[in-house]
């Protein structure tokens, strides 16, 4: 295992000092805790948004905690998820009175520990609300998860979401426009090469040297098969296909695009990606209004990427375009 | 080699067409050339900017094109200057009649072939001024560059002296506050694992199972010397007795850090890095005025980092903090 680390049991817990000490305009930390905050939470009269998972994904999600997205993030130990009690406090830690909004990726363990989070904060009084992301076509049902996975097209819920309690709309709306988000974004990845979790210390699979997997999940769930290599034009528009296939797109639809990088895929790769995506979505005359290009959603140093589209209207892509500002995602 | 790509011979090409596709609101294709260009030049009333350099260290350069940053990039082959006509198009093209500033880093192809392209600049009367960035504190002379080169600091000079330009100051005096950052800026960086050039097919070098090489160069330059993998906190510390030992700050400095990743460093081990710089600095009383944690300036899918520090005076400070907005840098 060849790691820029001290030692695998305390690279969460120096992590979070690192972001701390980079991001002290946009984030505090809550003491004790593995939970990164806005540092001026709790934000009076705004719904606040809590997401969070295992780590190893940065910058999902601490990079995002900041104005007009998150206003928490709670970490977990790499690809597991956060405890309850972590997540309960950052609830309380961010609660304005306004309520709550949880961004769940779906994973039974991060399901499962969100929702009793959420039973301990209800029971405080405090408002809480969830939405579950799936939005990984790749397979039904995977190594842990029942359903689709959750995976980048997330960082379009944090922000779309984040924008609608910015102007501070209620629970409840906040919550309806990430559940459209939700209906409206599909994803789906591949791989080149595994990663490496510290506390294992060696990678978690292995492909052959021309071998790639096509769907895999963040944490290296299996895709849908192996296959050689085949270049980019070819691989992207099997991605695609797999995706248009389920988002049906019409002629004259709108989209927003997100080709993410899972942690050592050089930029120049994923810039070639995107040539090929708007390719495709220009010969099927469904109109681009934003593409974001780079490392959103992470598996620490697996090669690879993802493709995620956004299907918008009027309202997400007003709030899709809305200013944020945080250390991973700033818009003017 | 185990590459998103279509062809080698293709890769400049297609990812010029990618990064045109994603941020048309930023960048536009200078027709007929490797040179990406804000989309309104020539600003008028403003000196410009251009830099560039071979390509493969993306986001650099293309993706700090933009308001606040630069007026255009030029992309060489990878790991390969761009050639003169190249640069002298750019030139061309963002001239809005007071002047152009080229910055360059240090290596002998780039500087002979942007002084060339200035030369053929001034002969169609256009004001040209050049700054040579050298921030690499590792080894003085290497492959391909007389003297120190110019790694992630570079992105320093972008920042501040494209400030500069926005606030309408005449070429002389966007060159001083660029040789200003210039005077002021130390490198240096360490790999755990080489990067493959596409059209060379294999790596540029080898790294035994638990080998780094200390000051290596963003094309894989040599270094100081190979040594075993050491833990985070020793690797950074050394790296910064060697930046320091230049840099000569004292008690009350004020100065900005960057944490640049070389393309295949998770962003989690980059944080680890930073905490570290952050601790060093406090321990010397350097007041950190602003820090940047992220893939600034890469070397395809090289693992490994490098750190960059800035001694900060009002003028610098308050040209970094000004607003930015291009595809890789966002500043309110």
């Amino acid at each position: 295992m060849k790691k820029v680390i001290n030692a695998p049991e305390q690279v969460v817990e120096e992590m979070l000092q690192g972001i701390v000490l980079a991001h002290p305009q946009y984030v505090r930390r809550l003491e004790g805790f593995d939970v990164i905050v806005r540092t001026n939470a709790p934000v009076a009269g705004k719904v606040a948004l809590v997401s969070g998972g295992g780590s190893g994904h940065e910058p999902s999600h601490g990079g995002f905690v900041g104005k007009g997205m998150l206003d928490s993030a709670v970490a977990g130990a790499v690809f597991t998820s956060p405890t309850p009690d972590q997540v309960y406090e950052a609830i309380k830690a961010v609660d304005s009175g306004k309520g709550v909004l949880l961004v769940i990726k779906n994973y039974t363990g991060d399901v499962m520990n969100f929702d009793m989070a959420a039973e301990m904060a209800e029971a405080d009084g405090i408002k809480v609300a969830k939405v579950i992301v799936n939005d990984d076509v790749a397979v039904e049902n995977s190594t842990w998860t029942t359903g689709r996975r959750g995976i980048a097209g997330t960082v379009f819920v944090h922000k779309i979401a984040g924008a609608k309690a910015e102007t501070g709309a209620d629970l409840e709306a906040v919550q309806q426009v990430a559940e459209k988000v939700i209906a409206n974004v599909r994803s789906m990845g591949m791989a080149l090469t595994p990663c490496t979790v510290p506390a294992a210390g060696k990678p978690g699979f292995t492909l052959a040297e021309n071998e790639v997997e096509i769907g895999l999940g963040i944490h290296g769930e299996p895709g849908t098969h192996r296959e050689e290599l085949r270049s980019v034009d070819e691989t992207t528009a099997h991605l695609m296909e797999k995706i248009l296939a389920d988002l049906k797109l019409a002629s004259g639809d709108e989209v927003a695009v997100l080709v993410n990088g899972l942690g050592a895929t050089p930029l120049m790769e994923l810039y070639l990606v995107n040539r090929k995506v708007h390719q495709i979505l220009s010969d099927a005359s469904v109109k681009v209004a934003k593409t974001l290009v780079g490392n959103y959603m992470t598996s620490l140093e697996m090669a690879g990427f993802s493709i995620s589209l956004l299907k918008l209207d009027a309202e997400t892509k007003e709030l899709l375009f809305a200013a944020a500002d945080t250390p991973a995602f700033v818009q003017a």
